[in-house]
Order: structure tokens, then C-alpha cells, then sequence
């Protein structure tokens, strides 16, 4: 289809790719580099005037540099005509700024979304938001899509015995219960609490994990510490094995070095971000959320199709 | 005055502290720092409210990491009830990427523009915009400082002979004018023109340079390949020694190498952005604009306190 364009920008190239091939389309011809200063220098080097445009771009680390490379592009799409632009972003960096914690902190997240509209989107593909809150910092329509489809098809290929799915912690007990469900395995909760200011953090374990195979779940994992801890607690309460699992691999900091001496059999993420070489280690498998996106894209497209011809 | 706030974010902590000193206000303290994955966090340590706040930050390289602490930033004042926030900006960056000069480029300008009032900037303080045109890009009140008096004393104080101000290109003769009239000095404009594709440029120097002090102005100076060529074109024609200046010392990439080896025997440059150690040589002399900006401050301060009166 002509009018359907797909671009990638510079965080998750290999990605953008795999869903060029999935939905069958060539990457269309651009490039995004810098001037000698550091400042983005973006070359559309085709028409798109009048097309669907889909630009593919996780706001991962570097993730200013991220951000600022897709307002550039939908800046440039939108002077060139295009006719809708959607931003594919497997992964929303500054999620975790969603709300004020504390006195005059800012609201990043919000922030994002409203320049990311005010540079000219007009659509949002994304795949496991932080907090599904985050939709409604968008007043254009957002396509929000689940990573647990993905990650509980790896595990039941495994055929593993008798599993538990464990969440590290209260908030994530929604996405457990997800997983669970696919697994048809019951769920466990570590219950971290302080007992006394100053006082180390004790692990409470939350249902049965005596002699199971427990499979921890989050959306990210960062710097890794709540999910080598937890695989830790597990293993003391007498699982088996410890498997964990998460959509984006942030893995920044000690992530990677966290994992390779934890407890942790192997950890299943999703290519919502990009590994770096140094983090592709054998105990890290990485899932494909291509076809899952590519997907989503064909049913924007024809929905846009659609609407012009009502138009 | 208690309700007048100066906050400093990461680009030139050392002209904030100048700016300080020059108004007679303490830096508001607020710490500007990263998530271990890179993510901006920003920590404002006193209360804001109600309170006519200047932000000083120059869009200057790394400029994605720049701009994006300054979105945050006005973000959380916003949020944190601000009675104004207004952006003092000595170098504003993205600026050469104010039209579409080929097809289906971005407007980088304008996008930053779009995007510091969107984040609910009030008002925007800078100094000599490559193109004064930006100053449309925004709806806010704009004040456009000029650094040419700050250069014209300087070289006024070195008491040259025979001095001849000379354009580096056709876009800048108006400074160059600017100048020469505060040194009651002619001007001279190199015109620089490629007789044939594929055939190098040729310099031909327009106005009379032979046996005189040549001054080179320019507002920004980037690789600094303009100025030294246009430097050893000066003294083939003649011209006894060629100093130079510029408001805006960007010096990317071979800029340091370029004039540490050029015929250019002193750059005098404003501290609208920040030298690193490696830039600080001998050839190269800083000019402060810290009392022009706080001039600016107090007069801006002062006609929005004017304003809460007849509010
Ligand atoms: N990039 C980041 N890395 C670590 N912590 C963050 C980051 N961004 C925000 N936070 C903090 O994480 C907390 C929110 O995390 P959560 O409770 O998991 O939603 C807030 O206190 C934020 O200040
Ligand atoms: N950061 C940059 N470094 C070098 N050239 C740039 C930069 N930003 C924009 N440009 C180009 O510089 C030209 C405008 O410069 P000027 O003619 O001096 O206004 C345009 O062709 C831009 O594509």
C-alpha cells in the first residue's frame, strides 16, 4: 500500500525491521544525524505527502536524545503533508514521572505527551504503560497495547511443572493475575515491608512457593534490584527455580551484572527496547513484539483508509 | 525581593552564579540530576509559590540534554504555582534550522519554541537569535538582548589602530556595521563566491583592509571554518593582524585545533555558553554578559510587579 509509510529513527532500528518485514513494506529512506555540535539532523528522502506515516521509536536511553529525535521528525513529517502521523513508541521513557510524590516535582510523563502532540502526532501505538493512566495524558486516540500474550506463550512452550507466577510487589498483582491465568498457575506476592523506620526491608512471602517453579513478572526492570531480591526471597521460601520476566529491559546501572549473579535462571523480556551487546547474555532471552505491533499498525492504516473514505 | 527567584539548571552554573552576584539574589536551590537510566530528575528545594522565576539555560551542546532539563524544569515551577516563569536563555539553540531551506525539513526553531511554551513558559530572555525572525516563533513576551556593546567596549579598550570591522559573509554585515559605528571604524565584506560547481570558492574581500587592523565579527562561531579561512584571506589582502569575536562560542569539532593554527591572533567571545577547560586557551578571551542579563532581570522583575499592582 503506498500510502502507508514506516520510518525508524535511531533507538530500535533492528525492530523497525522486523516489522517492515511483518507487515511487508520497505523502511522508508531517511536519515537522523547530527551536526557537528550535537545538534539532530533529520533528512526525509522521499515524499509522504498525504500518506499514513508510522515512525517507530522507543524513548529509551539515551532517552532525551530519543525524544527530541521523534519531535524533530514529526515536525518535519507535518510541514512535508503528511496525512496522519503515528508514533509507534514500544516503550514511554519517563513513565515513572506520572504523578506528584512529593512538593513541586514535575510530571514528566505529562510533559511528554503534550509536546509530543504539540509537535503534530496524531496518533499513538504503545505497548505496557508504567501506569495505564497515562492514556488519558493524550487527547489524541492512544492504541494501548499488552506485552503478557508474548511472555506467557514463551513460558508455555517451556512446559514447565507445577508454576507459580510471583509478583515483586503490590502494584504489579493486576499483570500476575494476567499471566497466571495464561498459565493456568496460581499467584504468589512478596510483601516487602519496613518494620521500623532505618530498619532493613523484610520479605514476606504471599501465598504457596514451596518446592514450585515461580515465574516473577514486572513491566520493567531497571537497575534490577527488586527482581534479583525477590528471586533471593524465593529461593528461601523454598521455589524450585526462579524464572522472571518483563516487557522493557531497561536493565541500566548494575542491571546486568545483578542478574548474571542472582539467583535467576533466565530472564524473558521483550524487544521493546534494545539490547545493547553488552546485555545480550545467555541468561537473557529476548521475545519479538513485532508481529504484535505490525499488527496494530495494519489495523490503524485501515481504519485511517476507512475514514477517508468517509471523509 | 522575596519574590524574585533565580534558578540555574546544568548548561552555565557559572554565569547564573555572576548573575547572582550581579542582582544581589542568592541561587534557588534545586538540584538537576539523572535516574540511574538517564532519565532527568529535578529536585526543587524551596518553595516557588507566587513568585516571579527566572530560569538561566542556554540551549547550548549537549542541547537535547539541555532543552529537555529546561522542559522539565518550567514543568515543575507550574506546577508548583509559579506567578511567572521566565527563561533566560543566552544562547538559544536549534537556531540555524529556522526554515525549510530544502524539502521536508523540520523547523527545529519554531518545534523548540512550540514546546518551552507548551511546558508554560511566561516570557523569554535572550541574546542576539541567528535569525531575530525567531522572536515570531513565540506568543510569550520576548527580549532580545544585543552583545555587540560588550564586544565594542572590549576592543575600544585595546586601543587598535586603523581598524577595519569586517563581515565574515553577506548575512552578517548589519552586526559588522553595528560594530564598526561603536569604533567609529569602516567595514569591509568577504565575498566568498564559487565561479563554477565543483570548482573551489573564492574570496574576494570587498572595502579596503591593506596595512589595517581587521576585527572579524560573527554572532556564532561553530567549526570556526568560516573565520579562519576568511582570517587568512584578510592577511593575503594585507590587512596587518586579524582579531575576531562572536557572541556565541559553540567551537564544535576542529574549532580549538582550527584557530590555535590560524593567522586569527585573538577571539574575544561572550560567556552565553560555557568554555570547557579544553576551549579556555590563550587566543581565546571571555566577555561577561552577566550585567546586561541581570539589567534585563531586575527590569523584567520590576515591570511584572508594576503589573501585580494594577492586577
Ligand atoms: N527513571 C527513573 N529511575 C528511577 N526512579 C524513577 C525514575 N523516574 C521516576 N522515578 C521515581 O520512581 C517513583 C515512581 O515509581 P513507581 O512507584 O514504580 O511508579 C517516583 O518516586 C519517581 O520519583
Ligand atoms: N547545528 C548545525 N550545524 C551546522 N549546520 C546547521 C546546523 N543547524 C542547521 N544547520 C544548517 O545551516 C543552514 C542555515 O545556516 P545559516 O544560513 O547560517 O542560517 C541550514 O542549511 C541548516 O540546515
Amino acid at each position: 500500500d503506498e500510502n502507508l509509510k514506516l520510518f525508524t529513527l535511531n533507538s530500535n532500528k533492528a525492530l523497525a525491521e522486523e516489522i517492515a518485514k511483518v507487515i511487508g513494506v520497505e523502511l522508508g529512506k531517511c536519515s537522523v544525524d547530527r551536526f557537528s555540535d550535537g545538534e539532530i539532523q533529520i533528512n526525509i528522502e522521499e515524499s509522504i505527502r498525504g500518506c499514513d506515516v508510522f515512525i517507530i521509536q522507543s524513548t529509551s536511553a539515551p532517552v532525551n536524545e530519543h525524544l527530541m529525535e521523534l519531535l524533530i521528525m514529526i515536525d518535519a513529517l507535518k510541514r512535508a503533508s503528511a496525512k496522519t502521523i503515528n508514533i509507534v513508541m514500544p516503550y514511554y521513557g519517563y513513565a515513572r514521572q506520572d504523578r506528584k510524590a512529593r512538593a513541586r516535582e514535575p510530571i514528566t510523563a505529562k510533559l511528554a505527551a503534550n509536546i509530543i502532540e504539540k509537535a503534530g502526532a496524531t496518533r499513538i501505538i504503545t505497548l505496557d504503560l508504567h501506569a495505564p493512566q497515562i492514556q488519558g495524558f493524550f487527547d489524541i486516540p492512544i492504541d494501548h497495547l499488552v506485552g503478557v500474550p508474548i511472555l506467557g506463550e514463551y513460558f508455555k512452550s517451556k512446559n514447565l511443572d507445577d508454576v507459580v507466577v510471583v509478583s515483586p510487589d503490590h502494584g504489579g498483582v493486576t499483570r500476575a493475575r494476567r499471566l497466571a491465568e495464561r498459565l493456568k498457575a496460581p499467584i504468589a506476592i512478596i510483601d516487602k515491608r519496613r518494620p521500623r523506620p532505618n530498619v532493613a526491608e523484610v520479605m514476606n512471602i504471599v501465598g504457596q512457593v514451596e518446592g514450585k517453579t515461580a515465574i516473577l513478572i514486572d513491566d520493567m526492570i531497571d537497575t534490577a534490584g527488586t527482581i534479583t531480591i525477590g528471586a533471593s526471597a524465593l529461593i528461601e521460601a523454598g521455589a524450585k527455580e526462579v524464572y522472571a520476566c518483563c516487557t522493557h529491559p531497561v536493565l541500566s546501572g548494575p542491571a546486568i551484572e545483578r542478574i548474571q549473579n542472582s539467583t535467576i535462571k533466565e530472564l524473558a523480556v521483550t524487544n521493546s527496547i534494545a539490547l545493547t551487546e553488552d546485555k545480550k547474555i545467555d541468561k537473557v532471552t529476548e521475545l519479538s513484539v513485532a508481529p504484535l505491533i505490525g499488527e496494530a499498525i495494519i489495523r490503524v492504516h485501515e481504519e485511517q483508509s476507512v475514514s477517508t473514505l468517509f471523509d
